[in-house]
């Protein structure tokens, strides 16, 4: 199967990595096509540069419909998943959705770490409606840059973090955020639960939900988007918003 | 005091009417300065095409920081409203935000009629965190041009609607959709309890709020952004994202 | 217009000090109209005390009955609000719930500092549908007597709480408390989120929602009473029970 | 014991047959002392009515404290619960209150049927935290008078009004409203599922309270008041304010 | 009446604690019937221990069906209640169950302590629908026999949990397990909101459900079994599954 | 990879019919291998069935420790997934939880279609945290006999019976109950929303966390079991509670 692993940030490094892990994680049939959408912000941190790069991804995505089997969206917001689940013909998976939706098969309640604000994250666990099964939130007092210059000591924050929402009552964590990834692998020996790594579960939860075969609802707010019409749009997405997929 | 009312649809004749509205609205010293997207959908009706009119509206507000006092958003959707709301150096209220809290101070619980789909509806007043004070939502089988083209007859389905949510405890009714526009002032003779128009709301509710003169907060998730990079972006969205306000 | 300065407890002074605060946030038009129940409790701080006053409140409304056009309760309890709404012919605000639905404007949630104890708080942000709002509560440590004698104690104390709440995730931060009233101008500057003042909400809310001219419904439990018996009540109250207004 | 049985209606036929009813339902040892309101509704139907009420009933049960063991609130409002509880030094229980935890111990969730208006009651539950496990309400078209001259037609509503409780998952149904008092046994033979009555369940909710001699607590919003100044009431309760039992 | 205290635990000695526990409760009418389970775990600790318990529980029910007028669950964990309450004729109480809403009676929210994991108690809570009315959870640090040889030392760890959760708006607290037995008589007098135990809660409550004589559901999930075909049950298992009762 | 199918049940037959729809869902590499309690319920329809089932299945589970990669729980009523997931050193999956989960990622809200009753599913949802995600259920008045007698008149029903729930705006619907197990196949070409079949999404969920290869928590109510004692017990169910795996 060929899995689009679309970044919503337009930093073509962080692209690189995501398909890295991406690769690293999938089933050997699997194809990971990674893509950067043409616009938007360079690394996404706040709710207006989320906004953006849903049309970014939309735009990014609608260029690759029917050319690949599923979407996995390589950004923690899980930015425009239900707008990009509802457009497009194959399935679409959040990588924050899919490392919450495997806390939950984990058993109990999950946490969720991630460096910086955590209000944005609560949120989106509640449009998940997954509330009572989050045991907590911390942002870890850590940047991306100190993430790759100093990886021991933000890795000992992120431990404490990790025990912190175990003591709370979590019984396993989602590590949220690109400047994350792999921390999930170097830490896990030291961790008392499982770390939960988005693009891990997002490339695995993918590659499941194309082996189910499900159709597109031909109704509801989740049917394909016909006739359309809007101005100013890339041809692919004016298309796909015509009906033309 | 200047007040944005800005369209998240690209078609003018909308934005005509909301602006219409809203001077019919507003308080004597209320300036209303209409506008519209430069790009996307003709007409909101799904969620891909709400995701690009977020980023449209985005812009299009950008082109106006330290321009207006407000904003109202001019789209029952409450398009990107969250976003806009961080971005902007100002008060942004979105139209369906605001018919819902006048329905909380009406008292008790507040129905909402549209035409069409309603599942986005029940998803927006939930984002809000008002659906304990929801009684009911109801989709009217009509169309716009059907409301144009028959009032009376779609206005009786819309008061069937009304009489419907209010036997199910409704003591106020919010009407959600361009199309539904003026609906309110000619159908409350006959309806049990209060019609709520959200472009009537939303400039009270604006007004209100510059009234306050609050702060903006300097930390959270709403704080202004500043230092975001991006490329693709109109230069006024691209500087506000950068700080340069 | 004029608007109704409706004290639930018994103490002048406390009157007097919110009809200084109301006509200080009011518009032009706006005529501020205290009063003060004729029996209840001097400062309410207790169940027992709030549901005495809730008839003495709505005792006191019932003289004002179509002499009025809007009706602010000028207690932090929102004492007797759902009862005051449906008995009187036009619109009734509470303070702290004005403060809270500002604060949803202000944009995701809110937190609520008292003096004393905050689980009644907590009860009424539940009654108004707005606990996911809700951040969290702070008592803080001070009697009234002492935000007189020692303001700076005393606010460096409120800071801290709103600090605290800020840091919990609170985006506004409502004063709660007669005893509150005026900090929110003091230690706005040094407050790192919007300080919510109940007084200039309120006043500004039932501006707005006399503006909207919204009819009273006509059926449901908020429907005018008619026709009730009683005994013992003030004439004014018996009348409009009756549904003689 | 002695169980005051405290109406919050001024119409004493009321209080005499919940008097009955609670002797019918009470232990041998159980005493039973009726008490009516000196002011304040007829029956209570509205809002303003109940809140009106509350401070009635505050009084009433001031009288007796420290004569009675316990109070039951006969009054399906559960009128001034939180507040009574506070104040009183012994337990206090409401009918409503009663039943519904009576419902929940008889398993799953419990349905609620009433004369008229069901939205004050679908509050009340929620104010009991009780939401989840209501399976429904349905207000039957029928007044008390209507009840009294055509028992058997009246009866035949109520008895359809259970099934199709039953039928929306309903495995117990609590009849609120003193007029219907007594249903619950001419109709349960004929009911799928057990039929709750305020005044049965709270007697015997009362017994088991004063029973567990539970302490009242010391600190927090139900700890006795002590101190509390105010003016026009009556000297009980106003002793009791100041902490004088 | 005849009360059927049964263990879920295989220890005896627990049996026999929770039979005096009882009988110290009881109304003076009231015949305490201990009983134990056939097989199972020595002490419940787990989630994989709570289910075999629940087979084991039933079987001992089923033994006792027809002829004791009422079942207590002697376990803290509610362990297979609601099946119990399904499958026998007569009422079925568990004590946490009993003591939470003695809690609820006792006004606002209760807590809860326990020694060890909280996390099963607030699913446990959850389950009974009365999550909104628990202000937290304290596990306290010692094991059943520490409290055996240290009663002061630990009774010290329970004070200071209740202290905490009273700080956090507890206004009782439930003692859950059977090792905190006796600690709510001893600890009282030096906490300032009622101590709640499950087997005193839970016989007055089993008291008062035999009062009211309700009938069994005759439709729903509450209804007896009756034609469910077995293999490898205890005859009275059996048997009670297939309606012979 | 090896994936227990793990009936709760003891009909063969139905074991069997499990088996082959797993077999015809699962991934080249992994292996069915199914099995069958040695005692209970023949067909799990109550909730004592439920609970007797529960100590059946986790001696099954027991039986299989350290010999499979996987298991799959194959009964609708996810009978002791908690206690399984906890007990067993590899990942457990419920059927309908799994269904329910890709419910989730098809987007939206999800229906429940089951024969007979359905408040035991509705508490299943609700105890997976996901009570907001469910747009409803529906109890076909079918029974097992009938769907093989007649499969296209009980087709029919439940067609009609996903008509309603898409109409709800349930944009998927899980199929409950072995009865309905092939009927997502047959149908789904008439449906307007995906039919999910709890077998085919449970074979892929576990191969899924197979995938993953998350270690188990080492601290929480999912930690293994330890030195627990118990008597009467399988061999093999004794010695995994003692921690002999």
């Amino acid at each position: 199967m060929r899995l689009l692993v679309a970044n919503a940030n337009t930093t073509e490094a962080i692209t690189e990595a995501c398909a890295a892990a991406a690769r690293a994680a999938a089933a050997p049939g699997t194809q990971i096509i990674p893509a950067t959408p043409r616009f938007g912000p360079a690394v996404i941190s706040s709710r207006a540069e989320n906004v953006i790069a849903g049309h970014a991804l939309l735009e990014l995505l609608a260029g690759h419909a029917d050319k690949v089997d599923a979407c996995l969206l390589a950004v923690s917001h899980d930015t425009a998943l239900e707008a990009a689940r509802q457009m497009m013909p194959c399935p679409v998976i959040g990588m924050t959705e899919a490392a919450c939706l495997v806390g939950c098969m984990a058993g109990g309640r999950f946490g969720l770490v991630t460096f910086g604000g955590i209000e944005t994250y609560r949120e989106l666990v509640a449009r998940h409606g997954l509330s009572s099964r989050l045991a907590g939130l911390v942002g870890v007092n850590a940047t991306p840059p100190e993430a790759v210059a100093d990886p021991d000591g933000v890795g000992a924050k992120v431990l404490a973090a990790v025990a912190d929402l175990a003591a709370q009552g979590a019984d396993s964590v989602v590590l949220a955020g690109a400047a994350l990834a792999g921390f999930d692998r170097r830490l896990q020996p030291s961790a008392p639960v499982a770390l939960l790594d988005g693009m891990a579960c997002g490339v695995r939860m993918a590659e499941m939900m194309v082996a189910l075969r499900l159709p597109k609802p031909r109704t509801g707010s989740f049917a394909a988007p016909a006739g359309r019409a809007s101005i100013g749009l890339s041809p692919a997405l004016e298309g796909i918003l015509r009906g033309q997929t």
